[in-house]
């Protein structure tokens, strides 16, 4: 089969003929109909420090997709060859204490499907079944080939209460500009986005926020604490930005929940004392997925209609024009990049 | 002024004229502008037993409004002359044990304006101060006025996670499309209500219900449990009927949250073990309005416009037309009648 | 190997012979150390109506045990032969949507081995991987017989707030006087008991309740509401009594937590107006274990020395008495008798 | 009256005689018994930068105590002149966003008697009787006069699940110590210290702890790891140390709960990815005390015998000697100093 791959610890990508994966007797084989490039998958094809440090080589990367099942293994009784299903891509071990205590999320051993094990840019890919999400019916190809980021954003949106919240989400990147759409569709009062790119302010306003303010304009914390009641209820930091990070604790009120997504480079200096201790807030760091409330809730926020996430969609791709893609990635827009390792779209 | 009173115990009222209330000093005195008929009003309208047993005679009842201020006591600094306000009429003790552990919509010596002491269907009712609530100028007269039952509605809604969750309303009455409204905007899934009256029925899908369907049709708890994974995520319970609680149990499914307002006039006789225990069900019985996150909630709802009440709204008479107001409301059909004791509507 | 089997549609048992369990790839076999009887196995003993109505004859019953692994499947990677452990009996199914949501204890298609599965009142007993639970060192073999039980008054006890609390124990079966010594160890305030039976009230006492009452005194309601702010903050349900139920639920305050453990035989008739609604109470229907937090949080409150369990045991015997055992337990004293099927206790 | 008064912007403090405090209506006048320093008492005795920027001379200083109820004001109906009180001393608007979504603890308006008003280094102090806290005659007068501190303690531990969790306590300070009785009565799993000072190590024991370490150690982060599964579920941070913060995180599991009490001097410079955001940590600011539940359950504890806290009192003074008791304080050795405003302790 084909398979997009990392061969060498550099900068780039092979497309190579390899083996279809062997499956054990809980794992199924899924043809691979349609996957999404995330950011990670950015650092991987760019071998930055971080993937040098991480990934094996030789291994097929990818990990979010959609397809239909091929093959399931000799004890899996909960999927069947023909359902049209993605997968969390996260693997847990269901044995330390994370997993024990209902937060199979953060389990201690971890291990990602794309990173750590082949991945979903290739026209088959090997999961385990109890990772396996059958998509329903009424939800459209290219969104099931983005349920990982979505639900990041998800996860994010509703990790505390968001009904009636005046909301701050800093980063307007692709799953800032989904959360902005799921806060929206979950009663969200105020939205208001932070964003220095002027494209994905525009595309902010597009998914519903009621404000897109550019961060680095004089006086924004100040506005945006005369907008509120001396401040948003809840920080969603999808950014990774220290300035971001800093400015959206400036804008949270007391007694606020920030919720982090956005992954800073590196050390993030806080005043902890002013923007945490004294002002009672609550943050949350945020990783992955609830296994498997994110993928309920998401399922039926799509299911319902309540979620637009067209404006999202750019370039879908044969794997043949990789190069195309990244490059296109790099340039900084927003936007999901579809491959169809299988042959073209519908 | 005048004042809409009960006066002798039995079916009826007076329409009188009295003097108006005096404040102390941490009292607000409020001309009202807009007063709506509540459930409760048609009981001591109509003298039933719990009126009788619980209403010192004679009093003004009423107590969902809205108005202007008028005059503020001594040490009253939160509000002025001339807001525009509505008021929680549940007054707390601030001293038990439920007002001491963040509990005060129970607090065990709760005293009501408008039951125990005199209300709003006057043209001016008395306020203690810190339960006057700031109307938001985005927000209309006639919402204003029945901030009271909104917020019963908004309370039960919230009272557990509704985003992404599929719902049961069982009763239309118009707390009960208040509800679907509510659920509606915070993101719900599939939404279906259960209601014996077919304009209602017609009026919760005009709200947002996906499906409204008749209790009493066979087969009906199987159509529902069909609909969703062997049952709804949420039971929001509006009506009080026995039948509809039982049924309403029946139709949650293993570990759902079951939120009771409506009142049973008798004691109810549940299949606890099937129906709570063995289903690891949370019932959660609502009363009044969280003081104050229920109002913030819902004044968040409404200024951000999520919230469309306009086809709940019925009649609007002068105070002297009580008689055609209560007869209107007692041929049963939904819909909130206001009164307007200081002139004509705008 | 022997195993106490329910053969015919009847009272009674059958010590056997039978073929020890093969296991399948993600199985272990278990060598039985002791196994414990509960209340369900005197159901099924006795074979009452709920017995006929699930059970398919013939079976090995009994779920409460501890042992040694002896084999296990080819794809376990978990547990290894030697391993001392116990096991949670109720098997989920993964998929339904309970499982999706984090509540996989009432999964909808829950299988009990010892009910729907050959059970541990044999030399071996065949659990599936995922439900085995290690037995820190430091927990004593008697104790880890039980932890069955026991994991169910944890997650009663634990299903609210508990430290501060002012708490009632209505029923001091084994589970009850459990909860009693948990409450008591996670920091209640008053903790009051009641039940019939004049032993078992020394027996409240004795695993820490301030105060043990006969429900049936006259007073009682209002002496537990005199001992407290007008209520306790915590009704914990262990007898299944409707009485008892009715009787706690008077005894709860204004916003206070009803936990419901005990499985009454009825239908039971509640004042929900006064004991729910208007109370702004929450109730909570227990079943089983959390999976697997019950298990962590009884595992380290026995670890850390926190329960002193030792007043719970009585007989310990070996299989073959089975018949003294059962009419011991159905004499109605509390306190758990253990079997011993390989072999005499240490 | 005497009172113990801050009057030149620099270190030290005047025992001066002055008026004893007018009341209005809704206050009353206290006769303090008590009272207690607190470390912020040493920050404005010592004359800060805080304390040169935050407070307006002169005034009366102290927030710690317990007293004897002298004269109520003409509204107040729920204390009596003879009640023995304690106070919150902090004072909300009850207006706010924070207070309409209950957390007056955090009100945006807030106000501290012994801080920006005058404080209980007094003979008399002058209280809003909302925030008047009535003393159960089971609770000893000293400890009474700890209850704000006590409360911080109490408010940290109890801000998520503590029982059966493993805890660790950065800071064996007097709130430290405290923290330790309280997770230790509310049912704690392991309990860990980290303290620099060797007899604050040997208080901590005394007080509860599994173990205290010091924290300059080498292999300390390993070795905590090891005692626990990868981590402790509960950092209680009570130092304010920059170091003992970020090491607190490394200590911490994935998944925990960080909760942060103790007061940096500076901003402080976090791993977020690791530590938070990969974590999937929750990370809470905690300031003061919950109004009032965090009164409640206090008060439970400490009337039903669960906290001793003897070990932590040291020098009891007349308000004179309050050169000697400052400078005991600023030795750095844990422990209370009381004075004795009206006379010599029981």
């Amino acid at each position: 089969m084909k398979a997009l791959r990392k061969v060498r610890p550099q900068s780039g990508a092979q497309l190579e003929s390899i083996a279809i994966p062997t499956i054990g007797s809980t794992d199924v084989l899924v043809r691979v109909r349609a996957a999404s490039i995330c950011g990670t998958d950015l650092h991987i094809y760019g071998w930055d420090r971080w993937s040098a440090s991480r990934i094996h080589l030789p291994m097929t990367f990818g990990h979010e997709f959609c397809g239909v099942i091929e093959t399931v293994g000799d004890e899996v009784v909960s999927s069947k060859p023909g359902d049209f299903v993605s997968a969390e891509m996260h693997v847990n071990c269901g044995h330390c204490r994370p997993c024990r205590m209902g937060q199979p999320h953060v389990c201690q051993n971890l291990k990602i499907i794309g990173i750590d094990a082949d991945g979903c840019f290739a026209e088959f890919v090997r999961i385990p079944a109890r990772n396996i999400w059958k998509i329903d019916p009424a939800i459209p190809e290219n969104y099931a080939a983005i349920l990982d980021p979505l639900g990041n954003a998800v996860h994010t949106v509703t990790a505390g209460e968001i009904a009636g919240q005046n909301v701050l989400v800093t980063g307007a990147g692709p799953i800032g500009l989904m959360a902005i759409a799921v806060a929206r569709a979950c009663g969200c009062a105020l939205l208001v986005a932070t964003e220095v790119n002027p494209h994905r302010r525009e595309l902010a306003k597009t998914m519903g926020a009621d404000e897109a303010l550019d961060p680095t304009q004089t006086g924004i914390v100040e506005r945006v604490r005369e907008m509120t009641d001396a401040g948003v209820d809840v920080l969603l930091e999808m950014s990774g930005s220290p300035q971001a990070i800093r400015q959206g604790f400036q804008m949270l009120r007391q007694g606020g929940r920030a919720s982090l997504l956005g992954i800073p480079k590196d050390d993030v200096t806080l005043d902890l004392v002013n923007d945490v201790i004294f002002k009672g807030a609550t943050v949350q760091g945020i990783y992955g997925r609830r296994m498997f409330e994110t993928w309920v809730h998401m399922t039926e926020l799509l299911k319902h209609n309540r979620l637009n996430l067209d404006p999202l969609f750019r370039e879908r791709l044969p794997l043949e024009k990789f190069e195309n893609a990244f490059s296109l990635l790099e340039s900084g827009q927003a936007g999901k990049v579809l491959f169809y390792p299988n042959g073209s779209p519908k």
